[in-house]
């Protein structure tokens, strides 16, 4: 069977419409329990059928001891049964034409023994005569928010708003880290996706399928090493600037290394060389698993800016140094405005005040309108690529953040807005959540990390034409 | 009179018994409400005296039309008044003898007009004269938590946690920004100080004075320009690893520069010199505002550690890997464990896991007791100078955290312990914030940055043991 074939079910394996869990579990001390869980909580509208032979019933759903036995087709199969149980398993799936597999189960290549290498040749012999894509063994599981499908062992997964970032990754701790992340700042996500040890799908394949789906905008990657780095690099180049790809890589250390090969069956291999690779091929590299979101989400709210002409407006003077000295390291400009624009800034600040750019707001921190007008002016100046906006709460200017709501709302990305809005917590979240969620603004919890993820939008612009 | 009699009042401006708000005021509009609102929310439990000649009373208090008419003795003056009327002000601060300045008002040395800076020498003048230290002007006040006395016009001040790390910012915006971060994370604060354009009270007299203040163990700085760097220097040199001093600098960008001269009078000047300078003097830099509450909320709870040999402790490999390639890029040694250790945890971890440092506890990363087995062993190795701990919540790991905070409470920081323990919002925060509030760990929020931040107190120590 080829491998197109297999691709060809990836579609059916992200939606479902029933889902077997093999291994299932009424026994919270077993993942077959927290799967199902997964599933049931995650408010899963197709059917499930626990897969058990010692349970008529699991979690107040008929039970069928072997998935031959079920009469209805089944689309995915997720497995959580011991090691040595899964090849059967496997040519279970095959006789029931099941369109894919998750395989949560560990104990294959990442282990230091020869036998779990056999074990997963093996897998992966049965999986492509049958023509299955398989997502592990190792893993998690998967996640697609768009159908309400939590097929992974983390139930609390689903209280993840729904979005257009799609984040796959080889470490499923890295994955909970950033879907955590991701809860904690009101990011909206459309899959997670937990690669594991890529029995027959890598990273390639999920670039490949990902690039058509309608439900992802951004693919945020973590890496640690590759099989076959060429084929991701081919099919990144193929799908060059069609969807932003952000990757964060780990492996450079020589610990680190010794690491990966005892997690998910790689060497991680030359830093520099996968870094060098992968920017070729248009997928934009970060350092930390922070940047990674913070430059995923803005990707997926904001336009990318048309050159590097920046404006920094700031309610107080130090914020605003600290976003200056960012943005010039990275190569972004602080430009002249267009006279127009001055001429409103002249206006509404004293003549004593910082009124270019950087335009130091602070003679009129506490004058919402002022902020307002400046603001509203700075974002109509075709001299400005990207506006960085810096507001610190301070008790006589609590209506400052509400007041520009409005503003941003009504005014569409036509260039990006990158914020940094602080209070005490509890005074402007709720404003600072409902603007981040309608997708006005993204707001980031420093001065740096909102010049130098405005800075990656350029950087990552720069790269994709080339530049 | 000498510089040393105005040093000497500092004690009664942050202790005061008596505070006299010069410009208080009834009308939300004014900052002078702020400020009265600030000191009465914030439970000063001194005697605060509202003064303004149009009021009899303010927020129910008695007013007096000047502090001459003032019959008690007034330690503190706080002025809320516009910049003409200050000098006037100080003459009769002189004459009421008051121990301290806190001047709000802007329009001196940092507007773009040569009267502001005259103005400004005009009252250095009457301050020395008078021998009053005055923080300010350009300032939005000082906070001593351990006094109740939030003397800014920032109420929410007062919601911080009264702890030992003072900032000294010449800043306001950045002092919010610090403030805001800190209650965010459970950081608690001694002293916020706002220095603003620094009339005769610059960093070196506050470094003078916070090595001397018991409620003080770390020190935070937020610096742009310094009026006399190399008084500054010598008074570091002089006080060397005494108490840690981690600084924050700006102004490396020529915009900055700029920006810097118009918000608190003075040149931000060549960043390298500076950081150079600062380091021989014993301060530790580092790169953002983020940074800078990482280290020194870290320094006030976590020993230093004796060594750079560092223990990874994972709960999944990924974010193991990637605290890795930090350690190693930043001088940190992952190195072997002693033979009883690594006996403890070969009993504790199946035999294909990785049990060397880094020890990924994954196949037993729901085993409770194995991994509390595993960080107590390593707690004790004495080839081991600090722990980083790292466990992502996963549903099925829910009771890791709970039942490691025992281990953490009864084992008092023999060496620094840094943990990222991440949940969904509201599953292990509890935890996690009574484990800080008790001084028992520090959580960061990405394995990032807790080997940054080991790294960082390691450097720090290596720093002043002059290595």
């Amino acid at each position: 069977m080829s491998k197109k074939e297999i691709l060809h079910k990836l579609k059916s394996l992200f939606n479902p419409e029933t889902v077997a869990v093999i291994g299932a579990s009424d026994n919270p001390d077993k993942l077959g329990f927290h799967v199902m869980k997964s599933l049931t909580d995650g408010g899963f509208n197709g059917e499930i059928v626990p897969v058990n032979p010692g349970s008529k019933r699991i979690m107040g759903i008929p039970a069928s001891p072997s998935i031959i036995g079920v009469r209805n087709p089944i689309d995915l199969a997720v497995i959580v049964l011991p090691a040595d149980l899964v090849p059967e398993i496997f040519e279970e799936c095959h006789i029931k034409r099941i369109k894919g597999i998750v395989l949560i189960t560990a104990g294959f290549k990442e282990i230091d023994d020869p036998t779990g290498g056999k074990r997963q040749s093996k897998l992966a012999e049965i999986a492509n005569r049958a023509a299955i894509p398989v997502i592990g063994p190792n893993t998690f599981g998967i996640i697609n928010l768009h159908k309400n499908l939590n097929a992974s062992f983390t139930p609390e997964f689903s209280w993840l708003e729904k979005g257009d970032v799609t984040l796959v990754s080889q470490s499923g701790g890295i994955s909970h880290l950033l879907a955590f992340m991701a809860m904690r700042r009101n990011m909206r996500i459309s899959k997670i996706i937990g690669l594991g040890n890529r029995l027959n799908i890598g990273f390639a394949d999920m670039i490949a399928y990902l690039m058509d789906d309608p439900e992802t905008k951004v693919l945020a990657l973590y890496l640690e090493g590759v099989n076959e780095p060429r084929h991701l690099v081919e099919t990144a180049i193929a799908n060059r600037g069609k969807k932003p790809i952000v990757a964060y890589k780990t492996g450079s250390a020589s610990k680190g290394d010794q690491e990966s090969l005892s997690h998910t069956g790689s060497m991680a291999g030359n830093q520099k060389v996968y870094e060098g690779a992968l920017r070729q091929a248009g997928i934009f590299c970060v350092n930390s698993t922070q940047a990674l979101i913070d430059l995923s989400q803005t990707l997926s709210v904001c336009s990318l800016p048309e050159g590097r002409r920046i404006a920094i407006l700031t309610g107080q003077a130090g914020p605003g140094m600290a976003a200056c000295d960012v943005c010039e390291t990275e190569g972004l400009e602080i430009a002249p405005f267009k006279p127009e624009t001055q001429k409103i800034i002249n206006e509404l600040l004293p003549p004593l005040a910082l009124r270019t750019n950087p335009v130091d707001m602070g003679p009129a921190w506490y004058n919402s309108d002022a902020v307002h007008g400046i603001v509203r002016a700075v974002m109509d100046d075709e001299n400005v690529d990207g506006i960085i906006l810096l507001t610190m709460f301070a008790s006589a200017n609590r209506d400052v953040v509400p007041n520009l709501s409005r503003l941003f709302i009504k005014w569409n990305q036509k260039k990006p807005v990158i914020t940094c809005f602080i209070s005490p917590p509890g005074i402007w979240d709720k404003h600072v959540i409902s603007l981040e969620k309608a997708g006005a603004i993204i707001n980031l919890s420093s001065p740096e990390r909102a010049a130098k993820t405005m800075a990656c939008l350029w950087q990552y612009k720069k790269m994709i034409k080339g530049a």
